[in-house]
């Protein structure tokens, strides 16, 4: 054994002993997990990664992303060991022992799952929820290749969360994009929590399938220092041009008999087992002839190679307006010079494009339908910083939280209705602190035409709950934005790359009359009067998005007959609500009009006013039945009751 | 050329022709994709399944699942020429070349996309979201297979789809469960909407990567009537054992040279273009020698096999009471009896088994945590209708949506928070009709150690979205359901197989200590009031889940202080509010309390009293933060500001 073997086993068997103490300390977690992966985060940790633990997300240094995030334990383990700096309510200082022991308290930052937002910066993302890693490792290098960085990105999965398709549209996407610098290791400890995998899930299994996806795939015993390295340092060599996966058969629970095979997932050791545990791996040290005190000749095996000194400021510019980037395009601009019609989705593209332009860490993704979101204008105009997803929106998504992590602003679009399929990366993503920014067109009943399967209805529900959340800088989790014009959409997704946080801008696929002057401003959580209505007795129309122009005819109609009601431009969530509340005022009414299902602005106005005496009244126009394909949007909004005449007819019963 | 052959040529274009015609009728549409299955379409509806266009739906005929639910157009038209019933409105009829041509209308069941509920029961499933169309096809292979029904499901996928790590996910459950009655048939025309497709979609990726997955695959020309039939025919060989995969190198836009190549994805052919489009399928006809007039031939080439008679009727029996369940299972008895207290995911466990016993047709499914969910119970008592979906919940709901169409009543378990990842698929489901029961456990952040990643936060709020549309059975189309106590989720347990669509229940984690008799009854809409409080100046706690707990507590905490406040149990969205409103009462004031993000019971009686003069006034309690890892729940309520003493600060504060 040479004395790198001897070291490497000797730090695996140390860091296996806390891993177990730390989750019998916390009383859960998964320590067998943590042992399967004590040789591979040894080798990574303290050999292989260039890195630095007083800095552990410098921008140049390598990565390690952990998608099978309940495996934790073993990181935290090394991360202790090595005084990584972590940065409890934002204060930087080495971890110690004693952090590690608080696994998993409220008032530790050392969590049951990787979080970068909760003061552990070595990681990238937050993981946990399986299956979503390798799409992060993907955007990690995504992001380094954009800006030249030579680092190795490597990304630890599980062979039961193989299972996950989203890994399979990731090893496409790395394959498809020469992402060569990420290294996939697939820890085949060949059980899951609740069965041992399915043989697609065991090595041979992989092994094909990694191949089958273009990929290089080599097997090795996962508890074997010299191969675990030699692998890992032969990376270009194996890889023959392709990324590299390596399947790495490891022991679940490995060194503790009494942990070994099924029934051991999630179980921590209990306090009395403690030092039985402890013991079995004091054995195996011996058996394996460790001299584990000869610390001198283990800190030079160890020695972490640091990073290369990067600098990650990017100098930006301000982007053009939107008549400049009109002008710049003869086709956009001769539709509105004949029509004085364009969609939202059409502004997205033209301000993407000048957002490209003016910050050269603005990246793009589109899953497919880059012609119908207009992502195609930045595809073309930087290549280098669109990066294709294909009909793949989960692991678009997680990509994106990589790109953002790597220093990149993402904008991944696609129809509002396919995000509902990446919800849960959506959540992992804002969890862990990415400055996602996500554009769903065709939302809505007026998509019309292709129907219910294409129609974005729930997604504001589901994007309002995190409005109402801070995340980690402060922020609304996700800031959801419904522009009811060009103008205003345009400018909404400039606002989208200048705020710090996640966004969430929904476009309407039609047409629409321009709404607004060009430099008109749309602060976050605002609104426009659009139409005041009467000043007494106020009725006042509420909407976004396209149902805008719905309450102006609306209003419009009534007007001839001597109802005068207001109309409010509500693009934004979470929303200012005082002065709307205050502007109909007690006695007055709002109708909050939306076609989508309940759970957006009818909510947001309903809870504000419910919570003070004497607000107006909120009555509630959304869609609550399932809609249809209709070849126009009026047919559609008619099928729901949300056609101007029902709009009439709600505005006259509350009149 | 054999007649067979040039009769199934000339209906291919006599298809590709009503294709064309009737996506240029409705003014949208993918008519490129519909030509690119003329063949395959023409072989299996009118030669190789077994089923009869009067009963489309038929439980014993063999089944056809379009997956690229855009490529519908060549399937309705074959079904407008062998007049297959549909329902508009109920009423069966059989489709005429009217209906055809009335594509995408408001009024006609001829939707955009695939969808049974609208009145096209030959489908069995909504599709047009791309990726999920093979797990529906798993799913009725599966319920065949518990109905001992020998027929064979055809599921066809775009290459571009293929993509979806769904399809990969569903590749593997086939292939587990050995459901070699799925045939998979891709249709490889290397085009997909912005781009050809990438080469791990093209004909060769797709070969490799389905024998990898463990499944055989044959490459075939999809517009060669004879290699797709002879392919077909000998499944069962080319299959050697394993589903077989037939990969089919198509054109898209078939006999139409104007339409081939990129640029032609859901782009109808114009009216002034019509004619000429029609003209190069003639003239496709005369290349091939085909004497398209000799009618007789044709029909006896193209006769359809009639599917066996199957009836669906099947027994069912009353589930056994919770105290027989209790009493049947020492474990669980033994805590009932020692602590008094159950957790609600155990109940659920015991009331799915009692279902099983009770009802043969009712399934159920798991992602790898059946240990946690104990969904055990069933899947141990019930192995033959216990489906294993291992880490791939997106495949899981596709395959539950599959099996309701079969006959059957899936329950499908995880933790809450991963059913995210596949709300897309839940709608889908909900769409088509499928009577999908969802359980979602571990929600809310009471989880406590496993931190965010685990935590169903905003699963209430994309939910309650759906309660508040009407399915096509006119009941909700979800039925949310957060029980307080074993007693209640075991009666909401029943009462869901019983209901006939969809529902999710929410099942907390922790034990908890039982509120109810055994012999409760717990309406669906309805509420408990547990505690009656003070009768004027009413303040009402109305809570649902663990923080009913909390607000008893709080209740009795301010009791010694002489503030005497009312608790309600709301344990279902939609909520029936006029009753909670009326028992607060003008002038009273309604404290909700949820440890989810907003959009749960808050939105729910928010907008309730918004909308009438004189209500109660609704504060709302729920998480505004991103929660993180406590080791008891206490802790992590106390973190996001929802522990007792934070429901006893804010009742103080509004007494």
């Amino acid at each position: 054994m040479t004395p790198v073997t001897q070291a490497v086993h000797a730090k695996a068997i140390e860091l296996g002993k806390l891993a177990i103490k730390a989750t019998t300390s916390a009383g859960s977690g998964h320590p067998t997990t943590a042992l399967s992966l004590a040789h591979l985060t040894t080798v990574l940790m303290y050999r292989m990664m260039r890195w630095d633990p007083a800095h552990p997300d410098a921008l140049g240094s390598d990565r390690l992303v952990l998608s099978e995030g309940h495996a934790v334990p073993i990181i935290y383990a090394a991360c202790a060991d090595l005084r990584v700096t972590i940065t409890p309510g934002g204060a930087p200082r080495p971890m110690t022992m004693d952090d590690l022991m608080a696994l998993r308290s409220i008032d530790s930052p050392i969590d049951g799952h990787p979080n970068p937002m909760l003061g552990f910066p070595f990681f990238d993302a937050a993981t946990g929820s399986l299956g979503q890693g390798l799409s992060v490792a993907a955007g990690l290098a995504a992001a380094a290749r954009v800006n030249t960085l030579d680092k190795s990105i490597y990304c630890i999965i599980g062979d039961g969360e193989s299972r996950e398709g989203q890994i399979w549209e990731a090893m496409d996407f790395i394959a498809d994009h020469a992402l060569t610098n990420v290294v996939a290791i697939m820890n085949c400890n060949t059980l899951g929590q609740s069965d041992f995998v399915a043989e697609a899930q065991q090595w041979r299994g992989l092994q094909r399938k990694a191949e089958a996806f273009n990929w290089s795939a080599i097997v090795i015993d996962g508890h074997d220092p010299s191969q675990i390295e030699d692998t890992l340092r032969r990376r270009a060599e194996l890889g023959a041009g392709k990324p590299l996966c390596v399947i790495a058969r490891t022991i679940k629970g490995w060194g503790v008999p009494s942990l070994a095979g099924m029934g051991h997932h999630g179980t921590p050791v209990t306090r009395e087992h403690l030092n039985a545990a402890l013991g079995d791996l004091d054995r195996k040290a011996e058996e394996l002839g460790l001299h584990v005190d000869d610390r001198a000749t283990n800190e030079d095996a160890l020695r972490i190679n640091r990073p290369p000194s990067v600098s990650a400021g990017q100098a930006k510019s301000i982007p053009v307006d939107m008549d400049t980037a009109v002008a710049a395009n003869p086709k956009v601009a001769a539709t509105l010079s004949e029509k004085n019609v364009l969609s939202p989705r059409r502004a997205f593209g033209l301000a993407l494009e000048a957002l490209g332009a003016a910050y050269p860490n603005v990246a793009a993704l589109d899953a497919d339908v880059k012609n119908s979101t207009y992502a195609l204008d930045f595809a073309e105009a930087y290549p280098d910083r669109y990066f294709e997803a294909r009909i793949a929106e989960q692991n678009m998504i997680s990509v994106a939280a990589g790109l953002s992590s790597g220093g990149m602003i993402p904008f991944a679009s696609t129809f509002g209705r396919f995000l509902e399929r990446a919800f849960d990366q959506i959540e992992m993503a804002i969890v862990g602190g990415a400055n996602l920014k996500l554009v769903g067109t065709h939302v809505g009943v007026t998509l019309a035409s292709d129907g219910p399967s294409q129609m974005a209805l729930a997604d504001i529900a589901f994007m309002r709950a995190f409005a109402h959340s801070t995340d980690h800088r402060g922020n609304p989790a996700v800031t959801v934005l419904t522009p009811s014009d060009a103008v205003s959409t345009y400018s909404l997704v400039l606002a989208m790359a200048a705020f710090p946080s996640a966004c969430y801008l929904r476009a309407v696929r039609a047409d629409l009359p321009l709404l607004y002057d060009a430099n008109t401003d749309f602060p976050f959580g605002g609104h426009k009067v659009l139409r005041r209505g009467a000043s007494t007795r106020r009725l006042v129309l509420v909407a976004c998005g396209y149902m805008v122009h719905s309450c102006l005819k609306a209003a419009d109609e009534v007007a001839e007959g001597g109802i005068d009601v207001a109309v409010v431009d509500a693009y934004a969530l979470p929303l200012d609500t005082a002065p709307i509340l205050a502007f109909a005022g007690s006695g007055g009414t709002i109708l909050t009009v939306e076609d989508s299902y309940v759970g957006g602005l009818g909510s947001e106005l309903s809870e504000a006013a419910a919570a003070q005496k004497d607000a107006p009244l909120i009555k509630s126009l959304a869609v609550h039945m399932m809609p249809k394909s209709g070849r126009k949007p009026d047919d559609v909004l008619g099928y729901v009751h949300l056609a101007v005449a029902d709009i009439v007819a709600s505005i006259k019963e509350a009149a």
